[in-house]
């Protein structure tokens, strides 16, 4: 880092970074923000192809922090150091961790996907609250789950609040944007077991066997599933809702069936 | 509903209630405010000692809204109608669901604490995000949780936000605030075994026994849980981590352990 810092906020390349706060942005410049110094590691871990980071390093305080800077080099991408103004102007709220990482957007093609045999594939669809979808997927990671499918139109897979709450996870872990029939077409191919997370379905979430290649699919609270989750290919599940609230938060309920998922896999 | 609406910003009452959004002045008051048709009819049902309620009728549109107010004459509250101004006053962000309570602070004392036998008890130590507190009320109430213990010092257990948070799960499920020493003692006097999710926990959080008198103890992602809740009378278990990211938010590691412990109950 031996550029002298960016000191000012009308700098093009700060203005075009900041720009791709809103989601217009960043689907005409095909880039996405990376925030915060565990999702940026995450997204270079994962090749995600970073172009340009903006490093503030009297930000960078924590050890962490001063080892990703270590590793920058080697990235690929362009160090550009800039003023804690100039900063403050490209960070994200109250996420001050001192570098900030404009990459390509990820492609999240479904046909990329290759999960291997006896995988579980979680599908969530219509779930457009950025910290809902985060959650889901730091779940799905954390339960070892193969891959997620954001099925529906127009999902914001890597919004700037997506990845925070995701803590990165959407970049390690294999993921896709895809329309609901696509997705079930993909399963369908591939000969998934699909079980669909429903309020009013007659089985227990416990009462299922994940074995095999197994897809979980949970809708959003307000919409719930699509029709077409529904039929002879589909097993609808419900988790017991034993109190006065009639469902669960989707990214407690997907906690719950993922792992009750792997419980099996690990014990069999 | 036959008395004119309040139409003044100026109302003693109405700024009364609105300076309840501060916790100094709920504390100060004795008094906490309940917005939302659903967290209101759940305080109603679990016998919250409501004082006051704001009605907006041009808000009240949608079915649970207007059945909700057919039932308030009988609920021992003042009904207090106001005008569309006054009530945006009133109101949380963008809850405009035409219904606001005030109601006494309901005691939450550990000694009102009834479990029954065979009771599974949550406790949740230092747990300050509204949000994340109210997501483990929603949890332990849908997966039959007996009571929450809110272990720590000065935990805000009737926040606006952990009300929303909890959908008014926090009136209907038995809870309490009390010290850590205190929630430690209070189980160990009814020889409840106490179960402490750790992420550096040897046994895997399915190797144990929920059965009986149980508890569950989980402390926040940024402080973990304290040193009381480590020894020979406490069985740290965790959750299998196969991913990326080394921790899962405490809301979906709540709900993962209460449903695995469900799952055992029921399953015996």
């Amino acid at each position: 880092m031996s550029s002298p810092p960016i000191t000012s906020l009308q700098n093009q390349r700060v203005k075009d970074a900041a720009k791709l706060r809103e989601r217009r942005q960043r689907d005409k410049q095909h880039r996405i923000l990376i925030d915060g110094v565990r999702e940026l590691r995450r997204a270079i871990t994962a090749g995600v192809a970073l172009r340009e980071i903006f490093v503030c390093e009297p930000l960078c305080r924590t050890v962490e922090a001063r080892r990703l800077l270590d590793s920058l080099d080697s990235c690929g991408a362009e160090i550009l150091p800039v003023t804690p103004e100039v900063f403050a102007k490209l960070a994200f709220g109250d996420r001050a961790e001192g570098v900030l990482g404009v990459a390509r957007t990820p492609a999240a093609r479904l046909d990329d996907l290759k999960p291997p045999s006896g995988a579980l594939v979680a599908v969530v669809e219509g779930v457009e609250k950025p910290g809902n979808l985060g959650a889901v997927l730091r779940s799905a990671d954390a339960a070892g789950v193969s891959a997620l499918i954001a099925a529906g139109h127009g999902v914001d897979l890597f919004s700037p609040n997506v990845i925070r709450a995701s803590l990165g996870t959407v970049f390690t872990l294999p993921v896709a944007a895809a329309s609901a029939e696509e997705t079930k077409r993909w399963l369908a191919e591939r000969s998934f077991r699909v079980f669909a997370a429903r309020v009013d379905a007659e089985r227990l979430y416990t009462d299922v066997s994940y074995a095999g290649d197994a897809a979980i699919v949970l809708g959003s609270e307000a919409a719930g599933l699509s029709d077409i989750w529904s039929g002879p290919d589909v097993t609808p599940v419900k988790l017991p809702m034993c109190g006065a609230a009639d469902s669960l938060n989707i990214s407690a309920a997907a906690a719950v069936i993922f792992y009750e998922a792997l419980r099996q896999r690990q014990s069999r």
